[in-house]
């Protein structure tokens, strides 16, 4: 199956997701690790577009999520920061287009190893606590105790 | 907002439906009328979404739908002839076009005025029940009544 790079904008604006998850991380030096990713979720008679984005990106993984729900997933930062490369040119239109900017935001600090200091990770906590994901509580949360440190 | 044909057939992918409903009609002289209807439906802050199809299809309305959600809605029988030309040439690449295509055959047979006819509505009805759009009960059940007539 073909995908275009259009269809692919119009279809990620109403299906995709960009997600960044905080986790404590006794191994990281500043205690949490940031967990950025990029998922398109599918019921199972859809999940041959979720191979085909697989196939477009050239990176990611497509499994089974719960159920009769499949899921494409981006998690490796390289493969993040070229998948936002093609969102700056095949641009979102809808509200998630926010979410997208913050996103790429935080994998550009990421990418300068921002993440790995902890007035860095205050700041994209910041930025993340402010995505419509669904998580905003438990950042908000971690970022009152990152204050105390 | 300017949308593309790729953009639109990639977005109704995810997140328009194709949908029929036969409704028990007394002024009809086949006694059901046959309701065919093409929607998006988002939450109001991707409102601005839905006026920009309807401006891109020129038909159509939008409308609050219940709570924070709203609706594009076509229902008009020339203006959805006009919508499968649409979605002839960009093509769904989900399984939804598999409802799209009995949607389409529908709609072609109410431009025959085959829904006027007991014969052409048991057609139709049983076209619409195999749709994915959640009344096939009530289409088998109607199926049934007309049986018998």
């Amino acid at each position: 199956m073909i995908l275009s790079n259009e269809w692919i904008s119009g279809f990620v604006d109403g299906e995709g997701c960009f997600h960044i998850s905080v986790l404590k991380h006794s191994d990281m030096s500043v205690g949490y690790q940031v967990l950025p990713e990029f998922t398109v979720v599918q019921h199972e008679r859809d999940k041959q577009i979720l191979f085909a984005l697989k196939e477009f990106f050239k990176c990611g993984v497509v499994r089974r999520n719960h159920g009769d729900r499949w899921c494409y997933r981006i998690r490796k930062l390289d493969n993040l920061i070229a998948l936002c490369g093609f969102f700056d040119k095949y641009q979102l239109k809808t509200k998630k287009r926010i979410d997208y900017i913050r996103f790429r935001r935080i994998i550009n600090k990421m990418s300068n190893g921002e993440h790995l200091t902890p007035d860095g990770l205050r700041k994209i906590i910041d930025t993340a606590s402010k995505m419509n994901t669904g998580n905003r509580n438990t950042l908000f949360q971690l970022k009152k105790g990152l204050g105390t440190r």
